[in-house]
């Protein structure tokens, strides 16, 4: 949640200290865990009604999403998923029917990634639904995280952005084989999923990265024809809802500066075009097509998951 | 929860069969998978507001409690945890200064176990307000399941049970080096924590064990003075809450008939008699102190945590 990041940044000082210390603790997409001369990628994230998906959601689309948020996690730290527990609490009166949707969803969206379902909890609350999947994976090559990025590194993200409140956020896709592809790319030097929009995680990998900033070519952001649609209800640009919509799920991704992504792999054309630049200074701006840079906040850009364009 | 415990034993055969076989799936206390060699045990259960605490209850207990349930988790597996996980879904105007009592909990008995928080997450929901906590361990020497028990062997508990409604649930003290301490003793085939009920864990175990039943000697059950003083409010036995209360987070574990536990070590005194027998017809019996027995239903007892005593 927008409103909790920056409490959440604070839990990795907050945790410091006690037990074996993690390879990579709180504050990227995933923690890593050394344990018998191999390393492990935990993700832990939860799907809430009202918060990530509307009471009307289907079932099998809230599991898949479930699964899918934590994949697109561990994507973003290069890994490859291979384990993954549910623990799912129903509000009283759910049916067996809807049950065995959600349950479906969890399954077929594993399925779909190679991963196993390992363990599995359910219980019966006060509400609202609720669906916190735990994914593990391995690395098969080096970890990628947010912490590497360093000015004059180009931007890019592995699909276009903004209105994925019109359904798509159900439907994510997490790029697996683009987390691994690019973690073994030495040009690339961090990365963050697109989960809280575009410039609220550009704002994060900026952070870890040792607080720098970034100017994006607004001409060269890529949109998705979602936020085009959603534009027209909204009243807002196309380029607003790229720029902060969430819950797209893309990779975003920093390249050293004159270095090459090598040819081949699964990225799509267009991330292998920059969007804009990693500054020295902490601050994030816009620049237009006639070269006019304002400045822009991160803050100013909200989750918006009920498809009506209003900012929250 | 109890009315699910029957949905969650199918949920081993709904996932069986995607991604890479975990060497203990859904079925037991935890999941162990194998990651380069070794072997991680992982465990995940929320804790949900109304449903595991009280409204009222102290936030850092809280916190205490969603680690301590899942710590308990990994004892009963033989399992040391090095890692967890929390996921924190705060209800609308859950105060600051609650909020840091609920984290201070989470580190708290992370830190007393030895166990680093290297995740973490908080989000914002229309409520109750839930905790997730996942915990990584590794095993020192071999897995303790649930499956490994057989007629005859003698049952025990790491401790006294019932009336854990009084507060006790809320200060769980994992068993941790009791597990370990088991699992390196080839007289105990097979370990379950009590969470459900005596009985209803019993049972869960006996399934695993291949449809076994058991033989409980009333005058044996350890009672923990919690259940009588529960007794006289409620105006059931203090064995009934011993036998069905649940949230004892004690181990129960089964000893190969005719075998000795070894000196020393963490158990209790009380924690070497047996309080029961394994049996081959899959049936649950309770033998009076003057021979008499009765067959008994595991269902009979259900959770009791608004310390009422009333039965669900």
């Amino acid at each position: 949640m927008t409103s909790e990041r920056s409490f959440t940044e604070g839990l990795g000082r907050f945790f410091a200290g006690s037990g074996p210390r993690p390879v990579v603790g709180i504050g990227d997409d995933g923690a890593i865990v050394r344990n018998f001369g191999g390393e492990t990628v935990v993700v832990c994230d939860p799907v809430v009604e009202g918060v990530h998906f509307a009471s009307d959601a289907p079932p099998r689309l809230i599991g898949e999403k479930a699964v899918g948020r934590n994949l697109s996690d561990l994507a973003a730290m290069g890994a490859v998923p291979d384990h993954l527990l549910a623990s799912v609490l129903l509000p009283r009166g759910f049916s067996a029917a809807r049950r065995a949707a959600l349950f479906a969803g969890i399954r077929g969206a594993a399925a779909a990634a190679g991963c196993a379902v390992v363990g599995g909890d359910v219980a019966v609350t006060p509400g609202p639904l609720t669906v916190t999947v735990t994914a593990l994976g391995h690395l098969p090559g080096r970890a990628l995280l947010r912490s590497g990025a360093r000015p004059g590194d180009t931007l890019h993200a592995t699909g276009r952005l903004g209105g994925a409140s019109l359904g798509r956020h159900l439907r994510v896709r997490a790029r697996v084989a683009e987390g691994v592809w690019l973690a073994n790319q030495p040009a690339v030097r961090a990365a963050i999923d697109i989960s809280d929009g575009l410039l609220l995680d550009l704002w994060t990998l900026l952070r870890a990265s040792g607080g720098l900033g970034a100017r994006l070519l607004e001409a060269a952001v890529p949109i998705h024809a979602d936020a085009r649609v959603l534009s027209r209800r909204s009243g807002r640009t196309p380029l607003d809802h790229a720029l902060g919509d969430g819950e797209d799920h893309e990779l975003l991704f920093a390249v050293r500066a004159g270095d090459r992504l090598a040819a081949g792999g699964p990225l799509r054309a267009s991330a292998r075009r920059p969007f804009g630049v990693v500054l020295a200074r902490p601050r994030l701006e816009l620049e237009d097509r006639f070269g006019r840079r304002r400045p822009v906040s991160p803050r100013g850009y909200q989750h918006d998951l009920d498809g009506s364009g209003r900012r929250a």
